[in-house]
């Protein structure tokens, strides 16, 4: 079959034939429809610091798809650790991710366990594809109470696009969205933002506390990782009010934990990955009901052998998601 | 000034003068705008047993308002007991309801603890005269986990439709709705449920069922009081759900215990009033927001001396909300 | 090996040689060290209605067990619907019981899927083998807030005397409990509980009032399943307080919904069986630790061969947990 | 009467007789029996930057105390902004403190707001004076799941030794304490610390992880302020946890967001002040009750007019909770 597959540890990645798996016991073979590309495929491809201490070519990379009839989760966990058997299992330590610590989904066949496998439901496999960075901005979303809530998306990176969608369709009483990019702004409105900050232009904090009457937003979504909207997001949010960390800042950031934090009686939940699998319930809730549409986000599809001009597309850092199509 | 008069212990309203109140120390005068009519009203009006332990002559009546710049919670705690100190004002043994312990809002003028009052902030009056009602269909709603939730809502009085379209706006992924009345159906329907079920002809819990994939709902809220709709509200919730009970029956009720609740893992809550001030807080930024609007409810408008044929639009059976036009 | 075998559709249990179980894939075999017997057990051997409905003969029969290094949940879930998927595997609708719906631990072996063994940790094999319904115990108390709570614990039956010291151990302040044998309520005092309530004699209610300044019980574990007690429950528990229940009336009880749930704006939870696994790990904790001491409840021990001396045993109704003693 | 006054904007505190003082409506007058002397009352004596930019003298100091038969909540708030009406007071931004925004309790009289005060229930003024300080413990401890987990209390000052007791007492499985002092090591070990560590010699974070299996501790209440501290807080904490921040860093800490806190999955929360009147009604539940004595921690007591060496006492670095005996 054909596959994506880095093969040597050095930068690229290549288009070729690969045997195709044989599923084991416990373990499902599936034709894979769509598959999206992430910052983590430009990791590998890049070959940069972390892509050389944790993957082990030969590997056919990609995490993200959908196939036949299922989804799945890429994550696959050890289900006898403390972690997975109190209902943590996102963030059991023996957690081996498809397509970074075994073959992945860029290819026209991949085995996954089948207990990690979920229906679509009648769900299309392009949304399918992308159902694993969506699961993440579900778990940032839908772990805050947000019926009547005000909140504040920092980060319109396809995650943070995605959150402010999930956002309004969970009951926000009103969405804002900040980035440096006007595209990704205008992507965030289209998701749903009813207000959007630029960054690089207005005093972000002075926005957000005019438009919520001096309070602050009730739930903040830090999806950046950029060290000054950090402190956006602590200095945005209300006394009382939540933060949900979900951008991965590249270096140390120095907090003043009295003033950001403390004296607020904030609380801050730390994002990694979705609850196996609440997180995946609900995500199939809200796109079988048609009450959330990520497709305005999906602004790049490629087939399988143009993984070349997909990297490019999410090196400009305007693109939302880019999808492969396999078959 | 005008006012709705309970003047002595037996059946009948009054539409009198009466003397301008005087607020003291602490408190406020409000004009008042618009007003509810309820149930409760009735009882007072029919004189039923009821009314007849807990009601004083003279008495003006109505418990539901808004007037001039503000809206008033009708519940007066006593803001020491155990309960108003940890959060339950709600459910303070103390509470005196206006128009049933104290003097009401069916009159041009009210007094009330300035405690008491919220600003509408916009929200005209007429909203702002049922937001006591609808606060018990917030309250009910909002104490549930609601976003990409299966909502079934047992009972579509005022009180069920406004819950209907409150699931709608928090988040709901699919909304159903039970009444033996196809015109109260119908006004669910508008309100937002996207199946509604005639309890007189079809089979209600075989119904849930088939539209949850056999599941049954997530969350249930009981508005009716009706025994066979009490049954169906723990046969149609699913394993692990939540029945939240508003309706209030009117004698002793049968309850197999192991099947309908103990062996499904379920949990119930008995909604009572509204959380002081969160329900009050929420239920303003849903209206302000515009994410729901309660105004298809609002079946009937008299003037303050019309209070009769309020009543009896409430008698028929076929009324959502009666609201009186006061100034 | 020696087992104890329903061998058919009759009153009566055998002790006989059978074959021992061969371990599949996925599976372990484990020799029995201890095992608890239960009211369940008796159902069996009295070949009641239930038993006539459910138990399909030949089975080795007994649920509750511990052996060489590991305990075991006795409830062997699907693994793959809704409610194993979200972490409500304890109401998992295709749970097969062992000793009930496939052969049990009244035996020198027993095979279990793999995924349903915990380790004992040096928690000796007595009291492993009783985990099963102390369980039920752990879940129905640490389902609720304890720390500085009153709990109220109605029937000290086993579950309930273990309910009391597991709430004590908990941290709550204070630990009331009811039943009609004076037997059972010293075993309950012996557990920890501060005040004891004959309820065959005293006014149950008044009782519980009285020493929580007219109050109530913050949390009430409702044990007994007896009607007259689930009233009581009901009017013990404060207002806003959480009733869980756990023990099974035999037959409907009418209820007030009014007075009884509504209008104290309580909470109720049906337990059944354990969280899988955050109550075995909790308990786990609460043993190993030191904090909670469950052998006072352990009144009766038998080796396999006197099963009949143990039902006895059970059916006095002054037993508190009785134990089989196999290797 | 006799008092401890601040006079002058300068270092320095007064013991003179000034006017009792009077209440006015809503208000009563508490004679003073004992009070508690808190690090604050040290930055008023020195005349510390946060001094200068928020006190204005001349003010009687002193914020912790119990009188007659009343203890009172020193934090005085609006009771009609967002915070105080949704249950959140204790982050109200109108907060006024005793003897920082208004005359103080070191003195024979105070008047406070009625709604501010707390009967003891027989609880000994002695201790109700430092129910202030105390109740930050409980708030930290009590927010977080307690029955069956291991706690951390990092930072061994009165509040951390509190957060010790209050841990045990709340059912803690296990309970570990560190700090570079061994006086206050030895107290957190006598208010029940199962685990002492000495961060000025032993590796903080290796002991933990070896004393918790490698699994880390459950909660972790970081109570000492010091940034590496609060290094070893995250890095102690289990995957899933939960940290409690109370300690006040005096400078800006660097933080590595993605391996401290976001892929670890953990929640934080900012502790300030105690929930009004939550934490106040369970303190008082633990105090009555006896299961916890927080006597130990008092380890100096002195005469209202020997203040000056109250301040020497906490200046040591040796003391526990200070008090002064006032009538």
């Amino acid at each position: 079959m054909q596959a994506i597959v880095k093969e040597k540890r050095a930068p690229g990645l290549t288009v070729k034939s690969v045997p195709k798996p044989v599923p084991g016991p416990g373990e499902v073979l599936i034709a894979v429809r769509h598959a999206g590309v992430c910052g983590t495929d430009l990791h590998i491809a890049d070959w940069d610091a972390w892509a050389q201490g944790r993957i082990k070519p030969p590997l056919v990379v990609g995490h993200e798809f959908a196939g036949e009839i299922q989804a799945a989760e890429g994550h696959i966990v050890c289900g006898h650790c403390l972690q997975c058997r109190t209902g943590n299992s996102h963030i059991c330590r023996n957690t081996r991710i498809i397509g970074v610590d075994r073959d992945g989904a860029f290819a026209e066949y991949i085995v996954m366990p089948a207990t990690n496998v979920l229906t679509l439901d009648g769900i299309p496999t392009e949304i399918g594809a992308i159902m694993d960075p969506m699961g993440n901005a579900f778990h940032a979303v839908l772990t805050a109470e947000i019926p009547g809530s005000t909140v504040f998306v920092v980060g319109c990176g396809p995650i943070g696009c995605f959150a402010v969608g999930i956002a309004r369709a969970a009951g926000a009483s009103r969405v804002l969205a900040s980035d440096v990019n006007p595209k990704r702004l205008a992507l965030a409105a289209r998701m749903g933002a009813q207000v959007t900050i630029n960054a690089a232009k207005d005093d972000v904090v002075k926005t957000v506390l005019a438009e919520t009457a001096g309070e602050g937003a009730d739930v903040v979504c830090e999806m950046s990782g950029v060290p000054s909207a950090l402190h956006q997001a602590f200095a945005s949010v209300s006394l009382g009010g939540r933060v949900q960390l979900l951008g991965i800042p590249t270096a140390q950031v120095p907090i003043d934990f009295a003033n950001e934090i403390i004296f607020k009686g904030i609380t801050i939940y730390g994002v990694i990955g979705r609850k196996m699998y609440k997180t995946w319930h609900l995500m199939r809730r809200f796109l079988t009901s048609g009450q959330f549409d990520p497709r305005p986000v999906i602004t790049h599809k490629f087939p399988l052998t143009k993984i070349g001009d997909a990297l490019t597309a999410i090196r400009s850092g305007d693109a939302g998601k880019v999808i492969l199509e396999i078959a």
